[in-house]
């Protein structure tokens, strides 16, 4: 059995102003600082440990698996962070606050770009000072490579190649897996695990500070998954049967 | 023109309870996380950026460097961390206070392990619950190749190949390296990089908190070394000329 630990960063400043944030690089605040202390006890009270951790080259899931692993004694672990964990690009939408974009752009809109499975948000402009172009940290990436406004859809299928090279492999050698990200990168990749249907993806919330453990068979397809702790959230997600929901996916392959 | 940047941790809870450590896993006190910031500003003061950093499995310097790269904005800078850039194993000195250690064995004795080049600290027992043998950090080594208690000279032997192996080809790429270690093991890298005699580099204090700048040529050999930040230490080190202090040795090779 294959044990992979899902955890969403803690809140981030943005969060906190309910303002667009993808892949601006905003950091915790206090209340997602805790959080990160509430996951690490959550995953050591279930007596999880952790072989090898992944993020995505944002502050806040940084900053959060540094205080979890801290918190877990565990900072001496390999840890490779990689851009293709990071959070669904928000494109021009990025650093609006929400209620003000759906008083301009109207309620439905939003949440088409919010909650839609293949709606991508405006595109930002390449010499936008928001955009990425000029950050070294995507230097190796092609300009043209560039995200600039993703659709779920869009994070998912760069998300995926990450999970094939990088993730799968290592659990396949039997490392326990610790990846921090983000809500809609960890969609995109719940979504590839369980084969979930396009529709239902968008809606299905990861809260955080709560660890989601997927048990995983010896070819990685999922035989179980819960989130520790108590919330809101269902303790067992017992996703409904997608068999030919969506046609080409091939579960955790 | 390659750079390289040398940091030794914060001050740790026992390097303020004048305890021999080594490879005890202590944190940082409330002293040593104000010394990152001061690290940070320093560097951010004097313009120097970097592109990768490499630290050992010790908490201490792990997190001297997270929150050292959290002040510069660099959080996303892939990470490399290896028990070759571990503080010198202490032995069975390890959690001794260091004056009750001198009040049993005598001054001189303690100043022999402490500050000889050859001479090793008693060794630990592998079934001491101090000994290294049970960390899961170390599982990859072979038991008979942990360390028991290391000299200063064992301790360069085994920062050396980690130099050729991964510093010295990420400078090579034209990286700017950024190490966050400790006392010893970057006494041996700076024994390695300047070639300084045996009997010299014992009595080479680097300072917690100020980045120890190298400017190397093509070949890697030091042209210039300076300590950011003002204090006790030269601002610039001119080692002796050594040619042939240590036969067998080769500079930065």
């Amino acid at each position: 059995m294959h044990r992979l630990i899902l955890l969403r960063h803690g809140q981030s400043v943005w969060n906190a102003e309910d303002r667009f944030t993808g892949w601006t690089d905003v950091g915790l605040t206090d209340r997602g600082i805790a959080e990160t202390h509430k996951a690490a006890d959550l995953l050591k009270a279930a007596g999880i440990d952790v072989d090898i951790a992944f993020t995505s080259v944002l502050s806040r899931a940084i900053e959060t698996l540094h205080l979890v692993l801290r918190d877990m004694d565990r900072l001496w672990l390999p840890v490779h962070k990689h851009w293709r964990l990071n959070e669904r690009h928000y494109g021009a939408l990025q650093g609006l606050n929400k209620a003000e974009t759906a008083e301009r752009h109207g309620a439905e809109q939003v949440f088409q770009w919010r909650r839609s499975w293949d709606v991508p948000p405006p595109p930002i402009e390449p010499d936008d000072p928001r955009s990425a172009v000029a950050d070294r940290r995507y230097a190796g990436l092609a300009k043209a490579n560039l995200p600039r406004g993703e659709s779920l859809k869009d994070t998912t299928e760069r998300v995926v190649p990450f999970w094939r090279d990088e993730i799968a492999p290592a659990l396949r050698l039997g490392a326990r897996v610790l990846v921090s990200a983000h809500g809609n990168s960890l969609r995109g990749l719940v979504k590839h695990l369980d084969d979930v249907a396009d529709h239902d993806i968008p809606l299905f919330e990861i809260p955080t500070s709560r660890p989601l453990v997927y048990e995983l068979g010896a070819d990685l397809t999922p035989l179980r998954r819960y989130f520790l702790g108590e919330g809101s959230t269902v303790e067992e997600i017992n996703w409904p049967k997608r068999e030919g929901a969506n046609p080409g996916s091939s579960a955790a392959a």
